[in-house]
């Protein structure tokens, strides 16, 4: 006997987000009978990846380097800065093509009950980034949650008086929202923060 | 610059079925932001999976030893040889609880059109395994599609003369199905197939 490799790999691919057991099975069979480049390369990938992915010494967005493409790209606008929680909100900023500034990537939320207080986020990062680098504005694009909004609101407070001006993404109804369907905290929102047509 | 070690994991990821460019995304971060022992564990089964994983001499499932753990427990009646298309076939089969033979897996099913004919499958080594084994049934569980219904008559065929019995499996109304929703071919089916209470 030498263990038992597919049901090793289906335990791993279980542990995905939103893959069960049956989905695992289905992808261990799927690999096992593709050619085995698929196998060995997924294998590669996943084995370096930690080696590989470094966080940018700036902003803290992954990439292949020490400065990560956006802190290095000279088109980029300094002076603003998005703050986000995780990366892949930072990849749903860039994939909207809506923002040309550059990023400060917290990895996380204020969530004091669960122990994370504002020294363990990049937070005096960002107060010397600013200070270094003359940001005029920082848009705070955490999530819409109660965490997301407490470290909105922190931001808010710890950069009041440092002549930056602290902006918060808008809150309203989504594209294609239907009224109907739409929660009465986000439509409450949508109608306080009505503009002029 | 040393590549994009997120974004070729990502592809990697989207080539495995059902999972899309914004799954294999959400999943390569997921790995990313994870203790590094996730990525890892997987790469490492995946990297190992094809030296690991061998076909059994056999009956053909896939395990750690020449011969697999059904076709080396004793307690399986080996006179009853269920034939599969595929390796997860079986493993439902299993799951079912419902059989206590053994199998036969033949990696595929005839599809004269994609050049897969007779002698690209098993078959002769079905054919030598019932005389040596003294098989008296053959269940063949292929799948209820043309290509698995037309494996099954040709097996039929084939051993016809042999003194083996082969049996198909039942088509009719699945488990919990409601007639509204059931296409005309397993109705009729299920009708043709109607049995005395």
């Amino acid at each position: 006997m030498a263990g038992d490799p597919i049901g090793e790999l289906v335990a791993l691919f279980a542990r995905l987000p939103g893959i069960g057991e049956r989905t695992a099975t289905r992808l261990a069979f799927f690999v096992l009978e593709s050619p085995p480049e698929l196998a060995s390369g997924l294998g590669e990938a996943l084995s370096k990846l930690h080696d590989r992915v470094k966080r940018c010494r700036t902003c803290g967005n992954f990439g292949a380097d020490e400065l990560c493409n956006i802190c290095r790209d000279p088109r980029r606008d300094a002076s603003t800065v998005c703050v986000v929680a995780r990366v892949p909100d930072l990849v749903a900023i860039e994939r909207s093509g809506a923002f040309r500034g550059r990023y400060h990537v917290l990895h996380g939320l204020l969530a004091p009950l669960d122990g994370i207080h504002p020294e363990n986020l990049p937070i005096a990062e960002l107060r010397e980034r600013v200070e270094r680098e003359g940001v005029r504005e920082l848009v705070v694009a955490t999530p819409l949650t109660v965490e997301g909004e407490a470290t909105a609101l922190y931001l808010a407070d710890v950069f009041g008086d440092s002549g930056v001006e602290v902006t918060r993404i808008a809150s309203g109804m989504p594209h294609g929202g239907e009224l109907e369907f739409t929660d009465q905290v986000t439509l409450g929102r949508a109608l306080a923060g009505r503009k002029k047509v």
